[in-house]
């Protein structure tokens, strides 16, 4: 979406413009002019001939000039012709700060989709309603009613906000006023009928200006616009540090209760930013710090973290954290060790470097420590708690200096410094390109964030396939199962047969212990009406079951209609897996996977993906659920192809993907692997219309 | 151990007492001299008339008046006859701040050891070596050579800070200043050769000063007393929050390379933590929200958080974090929401409370609905987020005002603020027994943890059963079975055959199908050489079991002793469980409990507990497990009996207590438990000559 009128727009207009620097549609009048916005303003006011000392105008259209971004602060009944009018006019981009759409019901709902539809269609940016606004701190650019900007403005920086609440980034906007924190842009989104967090996101990762997003979601509408933005901003080697809210069911609740957008399932989300490398942040102060962190310095290259402490108790808390994260604790190399030791008895060279509560006598040590560590080709990033030293006026300027110079002699390897500072030395450190943290294991914290986001792999983003079409049915067990191997998913060995002499027949041809189903797609749960029999080792044996199951089937669901009996192979798994997938209206087809087995069932686990997919993140679910080392030999076991596994999710996927929202239920459980492959054991398969 | 005299002596004598106040012997005389203690002090200085204006003395001997504590400040190798010479005055306390000792190898270490053997003798409670030394804030004693204390002395409060590391015990000193946390005491241990952590916890639970203790600890060297001093504080209802590092085994690389002490597996120290309500915290700055949470303001009655914001995001986070932490957010009463609701029209009155950024136009909304909520019986504790606007010199005092008023009038109701604030407002809040915090979540985290510690039951410790006299001995399988039946643990049914007949007649006599397994104490993985047969169900399969399982061993594993063979029922277990014990020279006995399977092994999950223990904390494990619900009718499967599995832990346990160290392997696997009760499968069972 084309945003460039709503960030730096060559003039404004204020509809609704009020005389009262306090009110809504007076606030921007007062920023805009306070705070030196440089292009024209235009005050609309039916009743004023002036607003806050300029020219008002009466209507829209009695702007003299082009109207570039008009910022609208009218009664909501009123919005919907304004903005008919500034369409008329070729404004660029509206803010809409008025509320009264669709978080207050039906009726609201209804003119904000007009709105949008109509802005949509003309090439108008609008922004919310029911939103707080938008800045541009480089531009001056204050279209906004917080009266936050008075109390101060943060400097001009790199980094952006986007909060689709609008309290939210109010307060997010005086946490960088307050944390020091360098802001290129901050926008609010509200109620999203147009512009969303994602085309911010979006519009964001082409902007110079910026280098490190901070997103805030309580949810959005579109999944895969949300997916692509933060993958652009991910190609452009730009950071997006999200907050989304909702992440357990009294937070979606309440996040429900307050917005008016649908939230989709927290692990969907989740999925979103493992793909593109989005880094969540939990709590605010964590948003911010990652802010900072990734606004300073350059990015480790690796995963080697080297800790200098005065203090053998913080560096083990450290080495904690690092391992919790991770992060690998390489020794010094001796070159660096020994002059150490030899300057300091006590100093433990290993990792944590240890230079004791000494280095408060001889600071010069630190400084041999810190370069020698930095420099030494042993670690990709660097830690240092220096404890109070850096509040004592007599000890911080020289360990700025030192700090200044480590940085400069290994300008590759990211340091952090950790330990009380005034906020003068914090500010020397960070422009020295040194991160300042008071608590240590956010230091190392931040690192592995840095760490994991420099390592993550950017890759094409898979192709949505053409839709199939294709009628709505529900296919029963045999169906199903071919239907799948039409699209390269194999089913076990098994034979669709109607007489108790082709089951033998088919269980001859099969070999080993056979399975038998009732086929029907009337019946969901088939053992619980005597469809299903296992074990099946002879002649006799399948003979009874064939009638056993037709004749179960017919007294316990006469209704049900019978297709005949699947005769399958048992087969030996090494793995037995649940593979599903689903369309969900946020984030389009959805897969699910799960490890199956009893105990499992305990403690279930399963991921979540959006599909199309890739390898690589089919392999990372396989991975974290446990399945490659269920079936890489585990334990002395034969092992399964994790390769054609992967590949059979993908297959899977894109056919998922490919019925897009005529997808019903597609559902394989269990899908073996076996020694000898990968085999759809059970699946049912159900097309549906698709829905308007 | 009695500690009076060490943190509130009479008289200090200073030995090795420096002229130069910078020097470690100097810093306390001037530490003493310039905070004000105001008891007599004696340098002691052989080469001195007077130190730092004191009269010094040449010896200890020539000291005039009693001594009651001694900070020895001397080298390492004087060290040991000024503490013959200290306890031939009747000292009755000594700081050693040298060090030189265990830290240094095997010759400090015995050293070290000589010292503490007179010093425990002679009852003279001995800190250090290796050690910072002590502060008590009140009587302003400062038997310590940190130069923190020259920059400030935090208030006298109810917070004690105790730590086995000296730089981390001073940078704690720096943070409680800096954070305006009062302090009772502050205490460093370094080596311990005498005095530990655990006992200043026993002396600080018996302390009127002190109502809250943060401690931090590397490795205790002795896990017992460590817990008995936490239930004792615990039974005091003084809180004590915790960091033990060396978490990882990183960590505790780190930590083992930079202390003399020996340091346990991290899960028994979380055993003790869980069993004596100590709260861990992970982080410095945890440790210190912490400890100033629970020195102020009340304890929640319950689970039940109100959440009242003027951020619906906020909120939302915030909701996500007390789901996190299992806290409950019942909705507002009808009777308080109404005249919300009037006031504001977008107030959102469930929970939680959204009063919007309305508030800033109309703030006594915000007493309405937090005075309201608190009073309203509703909630146990409660949360306000008021974003930016404690920041505003025009809203600050009103708020105040309002929080002090609610707290006044629902004391029994804890409260946190949440939202940027200056220092003095943060204090004026405080002092209303008001939390406060920048970190929404953090309010959320410290009010969870309140709610945790106050429902923690204090129940009694239990006792040490009476030592079992025991040869050394190495059981076999059937004698294994025995001797636990012997006490309690009931054994699959099985009888011990020496024949092909008697086997024959065990399996008619036992029913069902059999299991045998050949006896010897000389094999622990009978399977492996043919030792085991499953699935028998007929007399022949018997018959041919017994005469190829001797066959078997007898050819793979000649030189065995056969001892005949073990014939059992097989049992359908609804869980198997593995329970075994060791002793560690850290923790005693210790408990180890797991859950069975193949499913199980990929993700493994184990508890350990320190024994003997008691039911409630076996209970809580085995939920921890999945136990309980698995064996609880899951899946519409036989329940199995937890209160007797319960019991037979707690049998096994005290078993092992009463070993103590004669207990080589003590191990059931698996521990069975079926619809008709719990009976131990398989059991290795061993005793060992009780090392010293």
């Amino acid at each position: 979406m084309q945003l460039d009128a709503l960030f730096s727009p060559r003039s404004v207009a204020v509809i609704g413009a009020s005389q009262n620097p306090q009110k809504v549609g007076g606030m921007p009048v007062q920023l805009l002019l306070r705070l030196g916005y440089d292009g024209p303003i235009y005050p609309v006011n039916p009743g004023a001939a002036e607003v806050q000392g300029l020219t008002a105008f009466a209507t829209i259209d009695a702007v003299p000039a082009p109207i570039d971004l008009a910022i609208v602060a009218l009664p909501a009944a009123s919005v919907e012709g304004a903005i008919e009018q500034l369409i008329a006019r070729r404004a660029r981009a509206a803010v809409v700060l008025s509320s009264g759409f669709a978080e207050m019901g039906e009726e609201g709902a209804a003119t904000q989709a007009r709105i949008a539809e109509r802005a949509l269609a003309s090439g108008m940016a609008l922004l919310g309603p029911n939103c707080l606004g938008v800045m541009n701190i480089r531009r001056k650019l204050f279209a906004t009613f917080s009266p936050a900007p008075l109390a101060g403005v943060p400097e001009v920086g790199q980094v952006a906000i986007v909060s689709q609440s609008g309290a939210f980034g109010a307060y997010a906007f005086s946490l960088a006023r307050k944390g020091s924190l360098g802001l290129s842009h901050w926008v609010t989104t509200g109620n999203e009928a147009a512009v969303s967090v994602a085309d911010v996101i979006d519009w964001l990762a082409d902007d110079a200006g910026t280098r490190v997003i901070l997103a805030y979601i309580e949810g959005a509408r579109d999944g895969a616009a949300l997916q692509r933005a933060l993958a652009k901003a991910r190609a452009a080697g730009k950071p997006v540090i999200v907050t989304k809210v909702g992440r357990t069911e009294a937070g979606a609740r309440a996040a429900m209760s307050h917005t008016a957008s649908l939230s989709g399932e927290d692990a969907l989300y989740q999925a979103v930013f493992d793909a593109t490398g989005a880094i969540r942040a939990r709590t605010v102060d964590e948003m911010f710090r990652l802010g900072q962190a990734f606004a300073t310095g350059s990015t480790p290259a690796g995963r080697r973290l080297g800790i200098v402490t005065v203090s053998g108790g913080v560096g083990t808390l450290m080495a904690d954290s690092a391992s919790d994260l991770g992060l690998e604790l390489p020794p010094l190399p001796e070159s660096v060790a020994m002059p150490l030791r030899e300057r300091i008895p006590f100093c433990a060279t290993q990792n944590p470097i240890d230079v004791t509560g000494q280095v408060t006598a001889d600071l010069p040590v630190l400084g041999l420590a810190a370069q020698g560590a930095a420099t030494s080709g042993a670690y990709d990033a660097l830690v240092l708690f220096v404890a109070a030293a850096l509040a004592s006026p007599l000890l911080a300027p020289s360990i700025v200096e030192m700090v200044r110079k480590a940085v400069a002699a290994a300008p590759g390897v990211p340091m952090a410094l950790c330990g009380i500072a005034d906020e003068a030395t914090r500010q020397a450190l960070l422009e020295c390109g040194c991160l300042v943290f008071e608590e240590p294991t956010h230091a190392v914290e931040v690192l592995s964030a840095k760490t994991r986001w420099a390592a993550q792999r950017i890759e094409p983003q898979p192709q949505q396939p053409a839709q199939l079409e294709i009628a709505p049915a529900l296919l029963n067990e045999a169906e199903a199962l071919d239907f799948l191997a039409g699209f390269g998913v194999p089913a076990a060995p098994h034979r669709w047969v109607h007489s108790p002499a082709d089951a033998v027949a088919a269980w001859r041809a099969l070999g080993g212990e056979a399975v038998m189903k009732i086929v029907s797609a009337d019946l969901l749960h088939k053992s619980d009406v005597g469809g299903v029999r296992v074990g099946l080792r002879s002649e006799q044996e399948i003979r009874e079951a064939y009638d056993g199951i037709t004749g179960a089937v017919a007294r316990l669901a006469p209704q049900a209609r019978q297709q005949g009996v699947l005769v399958a192979r048992k087969l030996a798994p090494l793995a037995e897996l649940m593979l599903g997938a689903r369309h969900d209206p946020v984030f389009g087809t959805v897969l699910v996977l799960g490890l199956g087995g009893v105990q499992v069932e305990l403690h279930p686990r399963t991921a979540v993906l959006t599909a199309p997919t890739t390898a690589e993140r089919v392999r990372a679910q396989l991975d974290a659920l446990g399945v490659l080392k269920l079936i890489g030999g585990w334990r002395g076991r034969p092992k399964g192809d994790a390769d054609a596994l992967v590949d059979v999710v993908l297959r899977f996927g894109s056919l998922a993907a490919a019925l897009g929202p005529r997808l019903g239920t597609l559902e394989i459980n269990p899908l073996m692997v076996t020694a000898e492959g990968i085999a759809a054991a059970d699946a049912v398969v159900s097309f549906v219309e698709e829905a308007r």
